[in-house]
């Protein structure tokens, strides 16, 4: 099981002081929590693409390459990579790099994003949404794991003999969540590959998200990836920690009901409805096992705990009371509980182990050529000959 | 003046040792030059950007974000990053996210890319290079000067109220130098924005781009940047450095001499007539200052050190030999044959000065808005009037 928090990167009015972070603090603070969820050993580290104020993150992979070089073993993600609006190429491209800076310590979760007008700015129609996601995603994947692409679809040009550089690590692919909150096509898409299925599950009534759940693993085992409560599953939650419960109510309350999203709701009845816990690090705990009950054994959970105006000071101690008074006792309770049989989620680790067992991983290592990729015979000293086939050699 | 090292992050068989390394190897490697430069006090490390194999930097902000949490000093940059099939969107979130990060350590070299493939891989077509250049550019630099866009062009969709995300850091743009070996319209584009205007210099007949640089420093003077001796120029060079010339020239012979796009020619006759320097430190500084005396007084002097298959621990020497023997001296020889008045090349540090003197520079501060950029009547506290007037308020 692994835990970690997830955000998008959002600034905010503090409504307690008054005071809003520039973009450049919020970003040298987003740095320091993830430095510090590593240093508290939590499992993930996740941050969310936006391309509009109020929010930093419109370059996932330039602000995880960063902290990469300044973590050591929390998992880099993101929550979520837009697969609608960005060239799958360049997913392909800059993910990968990642991978390899990280050495491996990167999954992604690719997702259609709510914010309505960056499908225009990005030349897109939201329309198109759903088949964007699928047919992007599928290029994604294929991208990957085939050294050269032939490929032709409907919403972007096609490509000809194309090795999307550099390979992935250890020729392994990056591990890729699917998040989606209302869409089975999606939930059907990560059943296919095999890949996980994230619930977002902030903002929602309590198992609002069962059935896509539920849907989900019966597909993952329709296509035979294992059984269904076998299946790859995540879950979002938000949270907000203090030792004693009624100083988390007490502080977290002017954040939550100032903030514009929240306003004239009480927290208390939002505490009660969604899975939003504001409390003591038992009430933590005892509402995420309230989670396992009701979605099955899963294998991600992630606690937005960085948004609505907190100041970076408040945002470390709650990492810091995540990684030392929630996760240890929810790491060894969910252990317990937990299936036989049901899986951890996928490492890069586990991933090459699943595929080359105890031989050595492939390394990749381009044979010479004119730089214009089509004028060797294949881009790699050992691309595979089923792919060799479609390059067009020769030319 | 400037010194440091570029490359494109080729991957070449070494002719010595038959040694291909792979690309995980190349992009360890790529880091830990780039970490000897910043220790040895050179100024700038610059990669290119390519899509193909046998190169690894398809994704320069993300190799560059992690670069710079590995150094102090240095000067992050590109060369070049492509502005033909990049969407300058996506370049302006990029390499703002960048800078940031590097706390103001970046600038950049935009290009058109030598590469044919590349255009139809992202939509293009090649006989739209220099228009795909000059449009995009436009874009970019309107996009980190303006917190709000409404643009029409002729390649990219249309744009709407758009605010690119983060803006730069302390609302100071990333200094772009051109990069161009034949073209007098990016020339020209470098000079109407009083922008530096960078000429490769390696793979040429010594002086052959004199004429596109005397063109650009008349422009220069022309748009009333300046005289044109105050232009910003840069230039490229190839070095192959040891203490002794002979042991330079016999450990650099095969790898030249093996090498694709030099085969058939005698490393004697290409060291005469181009500007590649093969020899004893002081014959490296000697060469420098052949260039000095050709195309006057200038900023940036890179070399391209790390190239042609050879071994990571033998590039390593050589950007130690560079920050050691060569750059010191020619620092002090350059600065005393400087004529009056000729600026240094701009650092972040220079250009916030030149834009606040001694104030507080502007740190942009989102206003809260519902995430579409649309609901707020302008994305920051302080967005200036004349651009709040074309944000499309009360929408």
């Amino acid at each position: 099981m692994q835990f970690g928090i997830f955000g998008v990167g959002d600034i905010a009015p503090d409504p307690v002081t008054g005071y809003t972070q520039s973009e450049a603090e919020r970003i040298s603070n987003i740095v320091r929590i993830a430095q510090r969820a590593d240093e508290v050993g939590l499992d993930v580290f996740a941050i969310g693409e936006h391309h509009n104020p109020p929010f930093i993150p419109s370059s996932p992979t330039t602000l995880l390459g960063h902290i990469a070089a300044l973590t050591k073993n929390i998992v880099l993600s993101t929550s979520v990579t837009l697969m609608t609006t960005n060239d799958p190429v360049k997913i392909a491209e800059d993910y990968a790099t990642l991978q390899h800076l990280a050495k491996g310590r990167l999954d992604l979760m690719v997702g259609r994003g709510n914010t309505v007008p960056v499908y225009p700015w990005f030349g897109k129609k939201i329309r198109d949404g759903v088949g964007l996601a699928l047919e992007n995603y599928n290029l994604l994947h294929q991208l990957w794991r085939e050294d050269v692409v032939d490929w032709e679809g409907q919403y972007r040009t096609p490509l000809q003999g194309f090795t999307a550089t550099p390979r992935p690590l250890d020729d392994v692919p990056p591990f890729v969540w699917h998040g989606s909150i209302r869409t089975p096509e999606i939930a059907e898409q990560a059943a296919y590959y095999g890949n996980g299925y994230f619930a977002n599950h902030v903002l929602a009534p309590n198992f609002h998200f069962k059935p896509l759940v539920d849907f989900y693993r019966q597909r993952f085992e329709h296509y035979g990836h294992g059984r269904a409560d076998q299946a790859i599953v995540g879950l979002g939650g938000q949270a907000f920690i203090a030792k004693r419960s009624q100083d988390a109510v007490d502080t977290f309350r002017p954040y939550f009901e100032n903030y514009a999203v929240f306003r004239g709701m009480k927290l208390e009845d939002y505490m009660r409805d969604t899975p939003l816990t504001v409390g003591s690090p038992q009430q933590i705990i005892d509402k995420v096992l309230t989670f396992q009950e009701g979605f099955g054994d899963y294998q991600r959970q992630l606690f937005n705990v960085d948004s609505l105006g907190l100041p970076v000071e408040t945002v470390l101690e709650q990492v810091e009371l995540l990684g030392t008074e929630v996760v240890p006792v929810l790491r060894k309770e969910l252990e317990s509980r937990r299936a036989p049989g049901v899986p951890d989620a996928p490492t890069h680790a586990s991933l090459v182990t699943a595929r080359y067992g105890d031989a050595e991983p492939r390394q990749p290592r381009p044979n010479p050529n004119r730089g214009d990729n089509l004028s060797g015979p294949s881009p790699y000293h050992d691309t595979d000959a089923s792919v060799q086939a479609r390059f067009p050699a020769g030319v």
